[in-house]
């Protein structure tokens, strides 16, 4: 019988977990079909250094206690594979490791990157004529996953922005007669404006805050943005703006931009509160104020999404259901069946599909004068915020698990990328 | 039967409503012994301006909905009354008000400054022979007024913080091995680090995170940071930080200072998170990330301490219990009589004692080395965050009170300061 390597990629969640407490628990109610599931260190990395953890050797508590822990119980990795037709030392490598641990099933969980890794590994198999089945699982607070009603972790950090925007606002509401006046969340989504969007969550509707919203995919004007900042302070007399980490100038240049990139060469990002603080300062003298959530909103279990959570487990499970159904080279999907109320099945999608595609914020979501969500975007993100799924505290904090992570015993030589 | 004015001034916070609540819902069951309370807009500027709102026109289930509503619902303001002996014309108008309205109680909530103005209001009862009862509310984030064992505001900023850092924790160690390793957190704690104290108890000792706490009260040292910095990177993978905004080097220059100062004179801060990340990308290169909380930190009634929630609801309807029974020119406090499990109950102190005083974190709350919290420290905090205090949730979103606010009808003129 089959082993199973599972893996997490690319920025965690708060619910990334869960996932794999899914493929954990699924696999061991299907131990007649399935052996062990290994879980490798910080991802495909783990794979090639051969550092897996035993999964088996964890308490039942333990595994369920991951529903509802945030962070990646095994690490995470931001790490691209060599190009096997340029260089497969990798490659061969991975299959060593496959073939030590008896490992018949790989399931990768992660945005598009981890996807196209996920993918190679279906063409190792082929090219070193090793048998693997290989399942992606969606996983990205940016849900910029195609093929997909949403990502697992989404859902959280949306249900966290809008929370968040809504109780920044009452207090900037509160003290805006004498004080601040203009108040901006940074929030987290790299190329597309989905996070931003789920900031418009925190209002019934325009007339409350969020007033403004910046998305990246909508050039970034600063006499329009400036104008929008007056209007709302005149007529409600104060102004919230949710501005994605992403908002760019209609020449394509970020707002702030560090500079630096990270292993896939995406620029890491960061400041663009900053700036627009800067703006409102020097254009129109309101006091203001930002807040950049940065990790916060994507780690925020405490405040996470019910449905996100039951999600993030469904598609776990699926990964391995499906594995054990004989489906190959697919990532699992969520397909909305229903909006209000909400009701979704998990499906599948071909791996090539997804690998590296990005999915942008449609138009029709964003009103048309840029600055805030459609009644559209609001029937599609809502259910996505649905239910709470409070872990449970000890004196005052949180019971998040901790894992033994017992480790595989190594079969091969360290792995040495220079040889 | 004399009528009260409720205000509240100074920053808002998550619980500041639950003492509104306390005062109102406590005088409408003594109506036999207190008339109206009307509630002013924008704290003592709404007193001057004769804008008030008449409580008893809010249903029972609004007034109710406020004990879990954040921001303050009647506004506030940062405003500093003029002094008396120089120019009595504040003073005269606030008489008049008084006297317009038959007001023979006036309940003040904030801090320090509050509670300076609460106690002009006792001097200018005195000085124009006009009988008022002033009862000042202890309410401040920043934890720093004298005589009470905390403030109403701060429990729950102390959990959001730790609950925070102890989520972002997990996330950057999932992360740390070919990602970011270094994370800090910006809280607030102008001149005092009870807020920074507080996300100490992210980690169950000084081996979890926070790795480092940085305080106001301990002078910033560049080198002995970075060397904490990589010794935990070195340990641990990664390292956490959480730095107070007021967070100073030893000759008292604030790690960044916008130069701005508000209506009281202090300081506005920001971007120490940000200066700290340049010193670790300039002295270590390792990759790093930061969050500001800002208003999120305090006006996130989602994860509000239940502890500081029942607090801020006691000292409101102590207020009203004591003013009817006599006592005048006190702040209400809260005074601790067990540690373990906490036991707590109101007492009063003389606003003099409490007027424009700061209370600092005790050096003997930092351990030795600066970067972190003792045991007495531990001793001193961990009550205050216990207990959650969820709000009812619609639609994915708490379901937070909006009062009418229905003006009274004013009996003077408008007030022109000029005059």
């Amino acid at each position: 019988m089959k082993n199973a390597i599972y893996a997490q990629s690319g920025g965690v969640t708060a619910v990334i977990n869960a996932t794999a407490c899914g493929v954990i628990e699924t696999a061991r109610a299907r131990r007649a079909d399935i052996g062990k599931v290994f879980a490798a260190r910080n991802g495909i990395v783990g794979v090639l250094n051969e550092e897996l953890f035993d999964t088996s050797r964890e308490s039942k508590t333990a595994i369920s206690g991951l529903k509802s822990t945030p962070g990646g119980a095994f690490g995470s990795c931001r790490y691209k594979l060599m190009d096997v037709e340029q260089d497969d030392r990798e490659g061969q490598r991975l299959i060593d490791v496959f073939r030590s641990h008896n490992i018949g099933y790989f399931f990768y969980n992660g945005g598009g990157d981890s996807q196209d890794t996920c993918n190679k590994i279906v063409a190792l198999g082929r090219r070193f004529d090793y048998p693997i089945t290989c399942i992606g699982i969606p996983k990205t607070v940016d849900n910029d996953l195609p093929a997909t009603d949403t990502c697992p972790g989404f859902g959280s950090v949306a249900k966290y922005v809008a929370v968040s925007v809504k109780e920044a606002a009452l207090d900037v509401m509160s003290m805006c007669a004498t004080s601040t006046k203009v108040f901006i969340m940074e929030v987290m989504g790299r190329h597309s404006g989905w996070i931003a969007a789920a900031g418009g969550l925190a209002g019934a509707d325009r007339t409350e805050p969020p007033h403004i919203i910046l998305f990246p995919e909508i050039g970034f004007d600063r006499e329009r943005f400036i104008d929008r900042v007056g209007h709302s302070v005149r007529r409600y007399g104060y102004c919230v703006v949710v501005a994605s980490e992403g908002t760019k100038f209609a020449d394509g240049a970020f707002l702030s931009d560090s500079g630096s990139t990270d292993a896939f060469g995406h620029k890491q990002l960061g400041g663009v509160a900053q700036s627009l603080a800067q703006m409102v300062d020097d254009d129109t003298g309101f006091k203001n104020h930002f807040a950049v959530a940065d990790y916060l909103q994507r780690s925020a279990r405490h405040i996470a999404s019910a449905t996100d959570v039951a999600q993030a487990y469904a598609v776990g499970k699926a990964a391995v259901d499906f594995a054990l159904d004989g489906v190959n080279g697919k990532m699992v999907t969520i397909r909305r069946t229903q909006d209000s109320p909400y009701r979704w099945k998990v499906g599948t999608t071909s791996l090539n599909r997804v690998a590296n595609v990005e999915r942008q914020l449609p138009r029709s979501y964003i009103t048309k004068d840029g600055f805030g969500i459609t009644a559209r975007a609001r029937r599609y993100l809502s259910p996505l915020i649905q239910g709470e799924a409070f872990p449970r505290y000890r004196s005052g904090i949180p019971v998040y698990t901790t894992l033994k992570c017992i480790p595989v015993r190594t079969r091969l030589a360290p792995y040495d990328p220079a040889d």
